[in-house]
């Protein structure tokens, strides 16, 4: 079967949600013109914008460096750092830190790492021995966004672009709606704005690809894919919610899609009449919160008795 | 193990989610007790209200029946009336229609069947027979729900009550937002009105009970099972929903409240922004509808080509 798009070369894969078959090239095209299509739709970058990309190593933002280098090109006053945080986890973000090192440098994209035992004094590994009363995912979630920010803004970027992907955000929002977390289903966006503008504005060029293509393009381009599996990684409930939405989407394909545009629309009426919190300066940190101290400083403070 | 409610009996279950194992005794009164609840928190019925109860004769609705004639006992102004739609499904409708009829007269309960040949001139078996554009649960539905409404006002009663439990509330929480569906995602609502006031108030007293429990006080109760499934319930997307939701559940105890009510507080925020749609009376029946010619009315000129 030829490729629905070029006509002539031979298909090798099948969009099922959109009944097209494409050929290698012609999916690779086709995967940058949707990110492109995604950056304008949401009007996520400005011409002069210094772009800080979260770089994990993973093939995700693997994938986005590469297609955001591409683009970045033809802007001359834009500018894209890659910022990598060490979380320490032993014997697992080593492999994706070099991999990150090597395709920064192949691509001449200045690379700025930083850990979390430099910003908050504790390694990950060290968090998860001391034991506190969460998971280690929920330790270094916290963390990790924060750590980004700062790292971002040490670089003097403009905005951060992470490399959430479809199936990333389909889950989120089936996780809220099972946790009952109406206000953060109120955040899904592919730009998120911080309304007091003290955090970076963040930004998801992946968010309306699914992560098999996502995969699939890493594999076409070569990119090497990291070999070892968080340690960290149990079974969650995000997980079961990851397993049943890949069945689900095998019998009514195009269905990741159907939830991330549902909850888009939720999420412009929530937002109007959601109570707006009250935002106050961490005690601590200085930091923008909730409550009286920050979730970064309470978990700090929890793991240094 | 003892009743954590009376601590003397047996305890027989465990409602997983409550951390608490009952004898069946005070499973009974306790599920009895939530339907109470329920009415009351949602402030269901008047003290005069003349009840139409949705009555298939499966153990949803006629569990709904048994709770319903004993709280109705207290009201001396209030009435109930059992209604049953006969779809016409051969060798299905027939053994529910009878275990409906039984019930009824045993509780000396006003009792009126009306079949879709009589209201509709077709029998659901003619309609799948003829084969129109829609699958025979997609006519149905819409058939039976005007049925209820036209049966509940021959009858002149004041309100419609339902048998939906909490699974299928859930099911149709996550239908709706697997189909993008978010102007039906405003209509979960445990009382049902119509803006217009055309449609009688609909009202479902067992929205808060998981389907097992229900099974559960059927079979202690010993109220009679309907054997047979219908004969036209496909693999449909709500089925694979169901099923994931029972797998979650396991895992994840509760998990259907939560989703529950999660829709209820998304529902308030979305009846405030989303458009009000412009409703109009149906050129051929002189209903309500969005459209020139309503949904049923539609149907019925199709089936009738």
């Amino acid at each position: 079967m030829n490729c629905d798009l070029c006509k002539k070369r031979e298909a090798f894969y099948r969009r099922i949600h959109e009944g097209i078959a494409l050929c290698s090239i012609c999916f690779k095209n086709n995967i940058e013109k949707k990110v492109k299509s995604t950056i304008s739709k949401y009007k996520m970058f400005e011409p002069n914008d210094h772009i800080a990309l979260a770089l994990s190593g993973g093939k995700d933002s693997l994938t986005l460096l590469m297609i955001l280098n591409k683009l970045e090109k033809r802007f001359p006053h834009s500018k894209l750092t890659a910022i990598t945080i060490d979380e320490g986890i032993k014997g697992y973000r080593d492999e994706a830190i070099e991999l990150a090192k090597e395709y920064c440098s192949s691509m001449n994209i200045d690379h700025f790492i930083i850990s979390f035992k430099e910003l908050f004094g504790f390694e990950l590994d060290e968090i998860v021995k001391i034991g506190g009363d969460l998971s280690p995912c929920a330790y270094c979630g916290v963390l990790r966004r924060r750590a980004i920010d700062k790292a971002a803004k040490i670089v003097k970027s403009t905005k951060i672009a992470t490399a959430h992907n479809l199936d990333d955000e389909a889950q989120t929002i089936l996780l809220n709606l099972f946790n009952g977390d109406i206000a953060k289903m109120a955040r899904i966006d592919p730009v998120l704005k911080d309304p007091n503008g003290k955090f970076l504005v963040r930004v998801k060029p992946l968010c309306e690809i699914m992560e098999k293509e996502i995969a699939l393009y890493a594999y076409l381009k070569g990119i090497k894919f990291q070999s070892i599996p968080c340690p960290y990684v149990t079974t969650s409930l995000r997980n079961d919610i990851r397993n049943m939405l890949n069945r689900l989407d095998e019998k009514h394909p195009g269905i990741k899609y159907i939830v991330y545009r549902s909850a888009q629309k939720i999420k412009d009426s929530l937002k109007t009449t959601l109570k707006k919190f009250e935002l106050k300066t961490c005690m601590i940190c200085g930091e923008v919160t909730t409550n009286e101290v920050c979730k970064v400083c309470t978990m700090i403070k929890e793991i240094s008795k």
